[in-house]
């Protein structure tokens, strides 16, 4: 894989971040390791990164990532040694992991997902079973994978208080569907080991409070390594009681994004930045790219069409927005393959174990790239990100990717302190 | 890298023992994890396999291990997440960790190992330098690697209760010397984490102890999986109070190997295995393949000449040896680029991190490799040990690493009882 291209005019001020990252190593390390002795890490977590060259930010962090099949099969061992700590952590006594999925079971990418994640928890010696929530799945269904292969789902019941199949008690349930249309009656009050717990699903979690976690994380980490917080840290508010359909709040979310457009503009001023602001919309707790609009201006949301309105205001599983999450945008700088690039970062326990370009040859900068019916092309990362060469340049690969795995793991501890609050 | 050819007439009962081992990973993984729970493993620890087919087991297993260099570079990053663990349960706050390795600071392949090392502990966020036992080091001293790097080593500081350099106060220190000449009075009762224990070291450390400590590990693996010990378990004996100079002890020690040839005939009758067998006799301490022999019978220890027995009599350091294992001897089965071939298995706290084949061209299949003055050729696994793959057959090289995984952290584990009796 090439490493992404940085137009040379915008190299400068991301150098200097990463070679702040690159020379703060064994104190970011050693911070990094007395947090994860007061918060617990969330079991696995994927996040989305924007790296604008004068400013590596998270935009959206996953608490049930879907892409494991992504990866680069190289670093495979890497998640199965995570995923040996995390369980160890978190139940030694376990043999038997029950994994529910999300109730697509017609959607080959992610069943693929479904198929590499399962296939980490065994080869961590777990006994792994896939129960469905999916009103559809009424007895064990086999599912055909594009690699010849197939994958059994099996209903899921609830016995007393355990949940499991019908001839499979698991000693822990893992999680890899979101909650985003509410948090089923059958996995409430188990006494099973639920991970992550069900306050984690986008029924119940906002990005707002997830990047007001990260504010904190980010304030405390800018300091220790004596940087301005905004570098790995985007703007953002929140704007709720909206009704797209009704045009309700219409006139707050556009004074919200002018104010916004406002402070990053001054912020651009401040740095030498000629980029032109904007801003990312969208709904506050879910994800799949729907309901999310890019603009550069609060005008740009006052006269939008029903098409518009439509898609801004429903997200998976049919879900209405009233509440969205203004964010600073950060444009993409890199190029792969022709494509604007984001890289996605995905953990397991408190361990970077790979990550992925997610690579549009369709899209701008400023744009996002995670769209319902674009198929993004995954290019997984041929450099792990735990190993900068510590006599290398700043931008050269392995370094850059380390840089990547700082950001992501303090969007990983946000995380943690998000899920702590509830 | 070919998988390792075994020959027809052999697979048989060695398929049976991975088929054994395959199946029952998530038992085996579990019982780990428990162990794991009640016995803290050693900081690093690597182990000489021999697979003979139709027995796969343990001969060697060295707290100090002396080979990162020849591990495949692709698994780095493997060491480096274990490493983070192992300090993370060791020593949370720690940042700086003094390295402390072996005397010899002109034989390039150690100094290689010790960079490794130094790497790995680096990449996991520590700050490391290198401080020297050696009284030829009085001042900070430059050594120059084959790669064109230079490593600095310094002279070793006692301050009160603290070890260091001049001025370095590290939180941990790190031996990746054997201490086979003695516990160097500087180490002694140090207030800083000392890793390994000096205990651990061949001034106090047998092999007898060791394999007594496998005993027990093994007696209670076999009956998890449903074997025979003997297949993953040399026999062995302890014979004392020798001197090979002065001929003391000689009828005893050649006693004791015709006693165990028998064992060793008898074992292989019931196994139907056409193997003449053949003892191995050792240097109950010691390492780097000194004062060993490969005999096929009791008489050949009565006459040896001057010649063999100074080679029987003095290890590494000049140490005498009155004290031998005797060990049944494990053929190796398996030919790698036209020599015979052993595995070495590289653990870090609790996880295989990779491993390597020692490779001679040389020797027999009943000979030792690790001879001194005999350059073996180090052929990185081209496979992690850690990901069997579960659809795979079990002589897949996936599949057979997890084998050797298995057994190396047997010894492993074997090490930590050991450890906890002092």
């Amino acid at each position: 894989m090439s490493v992404p291209h940085l137009t040379t005019a915008l190299t400068g001020p991301l150098l200097d971040l990463e070679r702040k990252i690159l020379a703060a190593q064994p104190e970011i390390e050693h911070w990094f390791r007395n947090q994860w002795q007061e918060h617990t890490p969330p079991f696995y977590g994927s996040v989305d990164l924007r790296n604008a060259a004068y400013k590596l930010a998270p935009v959206d962090m996953n608490l049930f990532p879907g892409g494991f099949n992504n990866l680069n099969p190289d670093f495979h061992p890497l998640a199965v040694q995570a995923a040996m700590t995390a369980l160890e952590g978190y139940c030694p006594d376990a043999r038997r992991v029950l994994l529910i999925p999300e109730n697509h079971t017609r959607n080959q990418f992610y069943l693929q997902n479904v198929a590499a994640l399962s296939k980490i928890l065994r080869q961590a010696g777990m006994v792994v079973r896939i129960g469905s929530l999916n009103p559809e799945i009424t007895a064990a269904t086999t599912l055909e994978l594009p690699d010849g292969s197939t994958m059994v789902q099996e209903p899921v019941i609830r016995t007393g208080n355990r949940v499991g199949l019908a001839d499979f008690d698991p000693c822990v349930v893992l999680l890899n569907n979101d909650l985003s249309s509410g948090i089923p009656s059958v996995l409430v009050n188990i006494e099973q080991t639920l991970l992550p717990p069900l306050h984690a699903g986008w029924s119940t979690r906002t990005k707002t409070q997830h990047f007001t976690a990260y504010d904190r994380v980010v304030n405390d980490f800018a300091q220790l390594i004596g940087i301005d917080p905004w570098v790995v840290n985007p703007y953002f508010d929140h704007v709720d009681g909206l009704d797209f359909q009704s045009r309700e709040g219409e006139e707050k979310l556009a004074a919200t994004v002018d104010q916004m457009i406002q402070k990053i503009a001054l912020k651009y001023a401040e740095h030498g930045i000629e980029q032109t602001p904007f801003v990312i919309v969208k709904a506050n707790a879910g994800t799949y790219g729907m309901g999310i609009m890019s603009v550069k201006s609060g005008e740009e949301l006052l006269g939008l069409n029903r098409k518009q309105r439509n898609k801004m205001s429903v997200i998976k599983e049919g879900m209405q927005v009233h509440d969205v999450i203004v964010q600073e945008g950060v444009p993409t700088m890199e190029i792969v393959d022709d494509g604007v690039a984001e890289p996605v970062v995905y953990m397991l326990d408190r361990f970077v174990i790979g990550g992925f370009y997610r690579v549009h040859t369709g899209r701008g900068i400023d744009e996002n790239l995670n769209a319902p019916g674009m198929h993004f092309k995954p290019l997984a990362f041929a450099t792990p990100l735990t190993t900068p060469d510590c006599d290398g340049s700043p931008d050269c690969e392995a370094n850059r990717f380390y840089a990547y795995g700082v950001v992501a793991r303090l969007a990983l501890l946000a995380a943690s302190l998000e899920l702590e609050q509830k």
